[in-house]
């Protein structure tokens, strides 16, 4: 089972695709989208989704993993976050591929073992769980490495299963 | 030229399309765009991205306009419209249709004389302009018409071009 996990933003999307076989998991790729900051708003999300679905075409996953957005303070950033977010989910599913979230503190214990790991102990503990010569960079790809390991953990333990959005 | 006003909603996204020349307009079609409450929201934002596509596709406009959206109070709701919006911009994107956006004031002025105009004036205002029957229903296929028009008036009138986001 291939599983692409996407930790959406507009200047940053990063991204993270595994390869899960019985109880092992091997890093297929992973990186970042990273639009041009000079371009508009409006071709920053089309770079975004051409991005995603290039992806999808090339790895064809079973499963998109991207994280639950809890916004507490700033709407005019929830509103540019949504975007991003929205692009990425129509790019699944305008290829069948299913969407599953997980809630942040879900992840980081999946990966670190504890709901309160830095993004340095993320980095360190998706290298050590995937074998990687270094901690995946940038964080945005480290994160979504972890959301698509986080995934495939819940997949093993089914009581774990993220709610498929 | 042919000019989509959107206004975007996870539950109701309402669309206006009309033909300008010279200085006429009138009305092409418009209606709204409303997936089955039932469905997970990732498939409702599918639906309202084929449903905008589409529009596109059969209408072939060259423009689309959206509100200039300011959230001011719940970031969760934020989110969510900007999931939508982001899918409604990047679906244009998508065709090379430029996207501009009006802030509502300045869309109600337009069309009412006022940009503290209510949802009402706006309909008959949209009725009268539009030479329609009655007043367009719902509210948010009147409103989409609404910034339909402000962008054919503000293309008249140079110095109110809207923003090309």
């Amino acid at each position: 089972m291939i599983i692409i996990g996407i930790d959406p933003g507009t200047c940053v999307t990063g991204y993270g695709i595994i390869r899960t076989e019985g109880m092992s998991y091997s890093p297929i790729d992973y990186g970042c989208i990273k639009p041009p900051s000079a371009l508009k708003l409006t071709d920053r999300y089309l770079i975004i989704f051409n991005g995603v679905e290039e992806l999808l075409n090339k790895f064809e996953p079973d499963a998109l993993v991207v994280e639950t957005q809890y916004v507490k303070k700033n709407p005019q950033s929830a509103l540019k976050l949504g975007m991003a977010r929205g692009v990425i989910i129509v790019a699944a599913r305008r290829k069948g591929v299913q969407v599953y979230e997980y809630v942040p503190t879900k992840a980081k214990l999946a990966i670190a073992g504890s709901g309160r790991a830095s993004k340095h102990q993320v980095q360190r503990m998706v290298q050590r769980l995937l074998n990687l010569p270094e901690p995946p960079c940038p964080e945005d790809a480290a994160d979504a490495l972890a959301l698509a390991i986080c995934h495939a953990q819940a997949l093993k333990q089914r009581q774990l299963l993220g709610t498929e959005i």
